[in-house]
């Protein structure tokens, strides 16, 4: 089960006025399941994306990138799951293509309007038949209120579907901001098989867009790890349609957008957190904090050193205050970051929660094996380094490695 | 048990003329269990080493290359296992210290003429007393014929000991080459908690030997990986006694160095594929072919992302021939080698065993899933990469990650 992860259930998605979302039961992959989405998003609304880094990715995530260049007002949103659309060459481009037109006639708008995206299977053909003809359920089921079954709609392996909705005000308007996100496995920053759609009602102009939902994935989907596996459709997009009446945020000094930047960020962090809390396998939460980096490069190093060796997430998987494997990693971070070299590991500073558990490159005088037990006993596990050369902080948030990780990625396919 | 290792009864080991060996049960973590060597070096020997990058190296790494620098001549190595000396500060350099001078007074030699070598437990001071009562002992026990006792007391989490010897000839003088290894966990480039002894009879100038070590490092420890990790402990080190009579080789240009080197290098790789196989929890024995990059570094970078993704490794457990794994990992491997930014992966061709499975960005359309299931099937798999880009190649030697793998990491310290 997810470590710490609300249920749906109990939480409250209100609707974002200007923004409808209608489900289907394709029969993509298996019957009997919500497989299909379609977002639609009201003219004037500012779009925009964040999208993987793998130079493998896949066919919709070109086409994504593409309209979100060209066209002048991007309408709806389709994804799928079941089926990634990944490494399928020229038909995968074709397929993509394929749904973006039957939606486009169906909305009646362009194609370059239709944003298209996929998660699940790579390298298998999506079945066009049984997905175009999800569509039309789709959209007869457009309304705002069905953030619940869209975030059902778009999971994969995740146990629990994962959404989150807060407000803030903006002036004398009300601003609302819902969002559901996917993914449990092959989670790596830039990303993941990990899809995010935040939307708001807030006016925000296309080009500041633009740059916060940049800004916001540094700070959420780009700073997690279940498995350090990059994946091929990892998508994230903001929605701002502009229909809470504020008058459209166009200045990047701008007070208010800092209050809506919290908001958004907020939704994303909880977001981005919630596919860790449901990374395959995974028992414990794990946050790593470092302190006092040269560079935020140099902190996100050895925070991902940590958060991605399978000899730390064993141990925590085991409740083992292992803190050897943790200074190792440290050690080895600098392979990923040149300025780590000249690290000096007798000023560094390792906390289990609140217990300083090493330093002067050894273990902590007042630290016992009673004392690291406890804060291993916990589901949600913090561990913190301070590096004590310079003034630049990231945080990592991470979780175990179990003997059901491997279980459900041995299995996957069968 | 490891993936195709022979058993170390079957070896013929012969001994290496100016090289003797003596071990000891010094209880050093579990009592009734050879864990203390020592092997002696003629004088007139070349002694060379390589050692972890961990900027949390171990004391006994610092003391190893201080004393390779400094001394006039090597006289003896001596390796405790159970037990790492790292992440053990100021006390862990004087307890290194103190192994080097109660061995040094009994040898007779300079303080600098010992190299001393820890693996096992980190962050554990070393048990001084029982070690040190256990040097008398293996330097009593000091003879040229005793490779396979000195293999089996380097080992850790090792479930078989690991060792080679081949010959060669250089003009009218045979040359011998044994060796021993150790590893299991926390394997990876530069190097691991790993361990590596290899000595010849040759007389090769001590300048000479460091530049080949190193180059030999490369080719064979610097290639595998078994959980991404990289210890605090790794050394390589080559001893060339120069007992067999042949004169020095001191030119790099001498066609001799060239058949000496060769026969280096066979026994360096397989002691490094020893370890490979022999991975904690393996079962299968991954090689990965890059051919045709752009760099070294990039065909190694390429490797490396398969080798180490834990969902490639999943799936390999799982004997699933699953492509799409192997292409994200090629599509991230541009997080660790820039010049990876601009792969156009429609050129790249995939291959298992001898079977094309992907091409043109997709699944190659003669491939079978039954075909595919069939290489799965063997516990040695070969995947190739061609990036049709360049003219350099890599091989990365892996292991799959089973069940095995959590519980022995999990329960490591228990």
């Amino acid at each position: 089960m997810p470590v710490n992860l609300p249920s749906i259930e109990n939480q409250i998605l209100p609707p974002v006025k200007g923004v409808r979302l209608g489900w289907a039961e394709a029969n993509i992959k298996k019957p009997n399941h919500k497989d299909l989405l379609v977002i639609e998003v009201a003219y004037g609304s500012s779009v925009s994306g964040v999208f993987t880094q793998n130079r493998f990715c896949a066919a919709p995530v070109h086409i994504c990138k593409k309209h979100l260049d060209e066209a002048k007002q991007i309408k709806a949103l389709v994804i799928n799951t079941g089926n990634a659309n990944a490494g399928t060459g020229e038909q995968g481009m074709q397929d993509a293509m394929s749904t973006c037109e039957q939606l486009a006639s169906q909305l009646d708008v362009p194609v370059n309007a239709i944003l298209p995206f996929s998660t699940g299977v790579i390298l298998e053909h999506l079945p066009m038949g049984r997905l175009l003809a999800g569509l039309a359920p789709a959209v007869n089921r457009l309304t705002e209120d069905a953030w619940e079954p869209a975030a059902w709609s778009i999971m994969t392996t995740d146990v629990a579907p994962k959404a989150y909705a807060t407000t803030c005000q903006l002036a004398e308007h009300s601003i609302q901001v819902t969002g559901i996100s996917k993914g449990a496995g092959m989670i790596h920053p830039n990303m993941a098989t990990m899809l995010g759609f935040i939307a708001t009602d807030a006016a925000i102009s296309q080009p500041l867009l633009n740059d916060i939902t940049k800004q916001i994935a540094d700070l959420s989907f780009n700073c997690i790890s279940v498995d350090g596996d990059t994946s091929t459709n990892d998508s994230f997009i903001i929605i701002a349609s502009g229909k809470a009446g504020n008058p459209e945020i166009t200045d990047s000094e701008d007070p208010l957008l800092k209050t809506i930047f919290q908001s958004l960020l907020e939704t994303a962090q909880y977001l981005a957190k919630a596919i860790v809390r449901d990374g395959e396998g995974a028992t414990k939460f794990i946050t790593v904090n470092v302190l006092d980096a040269l560079s935020n490069e140099e902190a996100k190093a050895v925070g991902y050193a940590i958060a991605k060796s399978p000899l730390v997430k064993t141990a925590m998987f085991a409740s083992d205050p292992n803190l050897g494997r943790v200074l190792a990693a440290i050690g080895y971070a600098s392979r990923e970051c040149e300025s780590l070299q000249d690290l000096n590991v007798d000023n560094i500073e390792l906390y289990f929660g609140d217990v300083l558990v090493a330093e002067k490159g050894g273990r902590a005088h007042s630290y016992t094996e009673e004392a690291g037990q406890k804060i291993m006993q916990d589901a949600e596990i913090e561990i913190t380094v301070k590096l004590n050369r310079g003034n630049d902080n990231a945080t990592i948030w991470s979780c175990d490695f179990s003997y059901d990780y491997v279980r459900i990625n041995a299995e996957y396919r069968t």
